[in-house]
């Protein structure tokens, strides 16, 4: 076996948003209004599953939803046709993330009289988790084809959250995903996040999610 | 349904980092080096595709393997004991991509006497696209779990590669994944790229894979 060997590469500029990010969350907290922000890896289903979530919740609290998209806007038609929900969609322009000033613009388009706000980040492990985009929740959705060692490998995304999804838990039986295993990464890399493995396809578990939610309005 | 507005963000300034990869695709050009930028999200299993493409290339090329990781070593190590071929971890401390730089860098810590490097980028289908690594070919790799619409959506790593290969076609069967309305979503960005459905599980059109790869050496 060949020796590996491990460069460390330099770092370059970073920008520094917290404390817009900060003020943001205190004006949301004044009005009442949860910004609840979601990250994950292109294709973990997170659209699919702020549907169903949607659909659990929107009884008991006037939701809004943004979808950060780098050229797309189907996400947000998707959400507004099928929860009823106010929903805009963001261009990022080619941008990874999203950071605090581009979360107030798109809370400045919604309406003024809600109680939850999804703010669906770019789908991307990595930049999202650097830039704090002001919300009060932060929650990271890994979906079952992706892997049980990705909180070891995108650490700071899940050091950060207060709460991991594991979607597409019916795919469960088709891959290689140990579910205790990649709940014991996640410890290692956050010992407070709670860990909620649903399928939204199924329902499964969602019920427990939309719980989640209620307790930690 | 509720009214869908679309919000332009600003973007923040860009390092253009064009004329370093241009050389360094120049050197690597004279000194007979083929060097290959692998692009995907976490998850779409780039490791274990290339595990399986360089045992059907390690008789006719000398290969290298550089992988790009923002925190762990799993993956040179994986590579290394698999496939016996030298491979190098760079670590981006957090950065979410590669430049040419930090290639060169990567490029410096390898043998001499290679044919063909792989070099695996962060798992982002975002930010790597947009700086040009100094490689000769750029390759996605969109697994099935992810969808067929990731093209639309992630637009500019597709438009700037020369090749897509769609995998983990084993759980086709399992997933809502039109085969066609992906290269048909792929061509719409890039009617240039080749487009090949492997499974590296199973070994379905690997074969076909390797010979891309010795047509275009």
């Amino acid at each position: 076996m060949q020796e590996v060997r491990t460069i460390l590469l330099k770092k370059s500029v970073y920008e520094d948003n917290d404390r817009e990010a900060d003020a943001l969350r205190q004006k949301m907290k004044e009005k009442g209004v949860r910004l609840v922000n979601v990250m994950s890896s292109p294709g973990s289903g997170k659209t699919t599953m702020l549907v169903a979530l949607i659909g659990l919740l929107k009884e008991r609290f006037r939701i809004g939803v943004m979808e950060a998209d780098i050229d797309s806007d189907v996400d947000a038609v998707t959400v507004a046709k099928k929860t009823g929900c106010p929903s805009v969609q963001l261009h990022t322009d080619g941008m990874c993330h999203l950071d605090a000033g581009m979360t107030a613009q798109g809370l400045r388009a919604l309406e003024d009289d809600l109680d939850l706000i999804f703010l669906e980040n770019v789908g991307n492990l990595v930049c999202p988790a650097e830039y704090d985009t002001g919300a009060a929740l932060d929650i990271v959705i890994l979906s079952v084809p992706e892997g049980d060692d990705k909180p070891l490998k995108y650490p700071l995304v899940f050091q950060k959250c207060d709460l991991v999804i594991v979607s597409k838990i019916d795919a469960l039986p088709y891959f290689g995903f140990d579910l205790d295993r990649c709940k014991e990464n996640i410890r290692l890399r956050n010992p407070h996040a709670a860990v909620i493995p649903v399928s939204a396809k199924t329902g499964e578990n969602m019920e427990a999610l939309a719980r989640w939610f209620i307790e930690n309005k």
